[in-house]
């Protein structure tokens, strides 16, 4: 393969878990639809020795480039781009063009506030952001931080690493111009085309799935292929230099001979796939959730234009609001419980008439911790999907944490809607 | 400080983000309430040498104590056993007894989705799930997979690795057997008390706060602070070993003094304060939600005995879900448009009167990226909190992308209610 690249992504409280690294997995994937691998994404704390470490050990690791996210606030805890200066042997020095620039700017954001900041102590911290390791590039700032890219000092061997801001958005921002700059650019120059795959299914184990790659283990020389058990879907990606091409379409016929009953996907998610049958069949839907709790509403409204077709839910967590808003039968209630196929039925019905829509989902079941009873443990949940050709149901005991009941609930509704809209093998 | 562990987070999906890594987190915490620290979390793909070297890097940072999570699953590509046995000096070979219970496992599961199995395929899946390091203790599965306890080999000195498996449910299933095993408890047993404390703030910014600091300086030795921006919170965390208690409990009264009126918190985050607040004070809500499509619901839904003050939302997303479902006047949809402070008012009303709640929470907004106007632009949002003793309402212009828009509405919103309920500063 060609050029690698490590990642390391600082802040205690992604190491900690406070905060959930979005920037590593970003960067990897940005990183390999250039053609550039990754093997490593090092998460490390506020502390120098720490950081140290980890770019050291990239840079034994062989890597051409080194990208760092976060430490770069105006607080003492924030000590990426010294340490980085320092590694790469470039002492740092405050760029006065930068300080005016990030001194506006924080001005701005305290006058919004109505702060009235104290101006001395505010200018130590601006001076701290304005700190450039000699020789670096400096990327200009999308929030208060500017990135930067700092070589190897001259006659210094070794990657170059390529700072930016912890804040998502402000590292993104940044991201077209970092990469476009000639020092990332010299770094990632031996990149070379990855190819990569993916084939999802619904309803097969792995181990099923582990004993079909055993079998044809020769077929498959030049594939890198992964295979991930989630929610019970099993997603297999497979990465790929050009030349392998034939082997993978070898692979992918093979998967699809083998698995043609459980195989949903040779791409799109379960929520693109969802998104698109609505928007191409021009249905609209609507949503009454029990034990989900609003989860399934709020994956249906994610992606931008889902307005077209997801007119609205109701969240009936109190029977009354079953019977008053869902217009679901007291006697269906009291005679087999608010957890129970009929209900299920029921709320989708329900949905669908109260909102006027093609499609109604309904769910109910036992969320817990508490909650459950011998004959509805927790786990327990009916789903049901109502739409122009019929019904669809589900009854499910799902083992699992309180989230993990919800987060599967919701993703069988999923594959109840994917299967009524574009078909595939069943949910 | 005493005992440092490194966290080794297994898995191609990982690395590149299409499975995002609880363990490395939950890992940290759970260390750390055992005062054992955690400099680095490593993230690496499923490849021999770059899990040989992520375990070389974390030896060389002088840690007592690996643990790896992930890549013991029956395919090919999971590989961590038998790397972490060779890397220890200590060869894998098969356990007949393990082999023999982890075959009954996979029969069960297999049954259960009435699978017929090729014996001979996954028997080997099996065989390679019961390789078992020579010396190692063996932990239990909960899934298929067993930990395992792998210390370096006789005569050799290093860190003990504890292997655990990927999915968290198995991983934190099989914690309290890991770390009271013989061989982990020794690894860790210089193990001190670690303090942590967190102030929370709403409405201060990082500038300010990183002032304060600075002045401060002097006094605040023997503390490990970090702070955060999130969401608009400013989380300020700090460790610190007992000795250093009296210089902690000046900082937070520092912290109190500057910061009265941003500082909601001393340790329970805002779902913790909102959840407590309608416990105690025995309130029902009910929400009514456009633009957030029902995060707000599943936000207030998240913990267990939430049925006891949630009686559910309507999400209305079409206008004419606004009318019927939740009554708001087709005079005032028609006069302010659907965003406007009038309809929040008018959806917080109509949630509270339709579901006969105590407090009723409206929000409608444009969360974009399209649907903007030149008066109306992307991220203009109306929140109301009517209670029993009267309404709150905000009108904001957020900055970012659908998800970021959403995701601070719903914030914002928990803001209104944790004032209505507990007090402190104003959201």
């Amino acid at each position: 393969m060609g050029t690698r690249a490590g990642i390391v992504v600082t802040g205690t409280e992604v190491l900690t878990g406070r905060v959930i690294d979005r920037n590593g997995p970003w960067l990897a994937e940005q990183l390999r639809q250039l053609g550039v691998d990754v093997g490593h994404v090092v998460v490390v704390g506020d502390r120098t020795e720490d950081l140290q470490a980890a770019l050291t050990f990239l840079t034994g690791t062989g890597v051409g480039l080194i990208i760092t996210s976060g430490g770069l606030g105006p607080t003492a805890d924030d000590l990426t781009a010294e340490v980085v200066g320092s590694f790469q042997g470039r002492p740092s020095a405050p760029d006065p063009a930068l300080e005016r620039r990030i001194a506006d700017i924080v001005e701005r954001l305290m006058a919004r506030r109505g702060w009235k900041a104290d101006p001395e102590a505010t200018a130590a911290g601006v001076r701290k952001q304005a700190q450039v390791p000699a020789g670096a590039t400096v990327l200009a700032p999308v929030g208060t931080a500017p990135g930067l890219v700092v070589p190897p000092a001259e006659g210094r061997t070794g990657p170059t690493v390529l700072v930016l801001p912890g804040p998502p958005a402000e590292l993104q921002g940044m991201w077209t111009a970092a990469v476009t700059s000639e020092p990332v650019e010299r770094a990632i120059a031996g990149r070379e085309e990855l190819r990569q795959q993916t084939v999802r299914l619904w309803g097969t184990l792995e181990a099923q799935l582990a004993a079909t790659m055993r079998e044809h283990e020769a077929e498959l020389a030049g594939l890198e292929i992964t295979t991930c058990l989630r929610e019970g879907e099993l997603e297999i990606v497979t990465r790929f230099a050009p030349s392998a091409q034939p082997a993978y379409d070898r692979f992918g016929a093979l998967l699809a001979e083998t698995y043609g009953d459980t195989l949903f996907s040779t791409g799109p998610t379960l929520d693109d796939l969802v998104a698109q049958g609505f928007a191409a069949r021009g249905l609209t839907v609507a949503t009454a959730e029990s034990c989900t709790g609003g989860l399934l509403a709020g994956r249906l409204t994610e992606r931008a234009g889902s307005s077209e077709w997801v007119l609205g839910g109701v969240v009936a967590y109190a029977n009354s609001a079953k019977k008053e808003l869902l217009d679901v039968p007291a006697a269906v209630l009291e005679e087999h419980g608010a957890v129970s196929a009929e209900v299920a039925v029921a709320l989708a019905d329900g949905a669908r008439a109260r909102f006027g829509a093609d499609v109604g989902v309904g769910i109910t079941g036992v969320a817990g911790p508490g909650g459950g009873t011998a004959e509805k443990p927790v786990g327990t949940v009916h789903i049901c999907v109502a739409g122009p050709d019929g019904r669809q149901a589900r009854a499910l005991r799902l083992p699992g944490s309180r989230r993990v009941v919800r987060d599967r609930s919701v993703t069988m509704a999923m594959h109840l809607l994917r299967a009524m809209l574009v078909g595939g093998p069943p949910a």
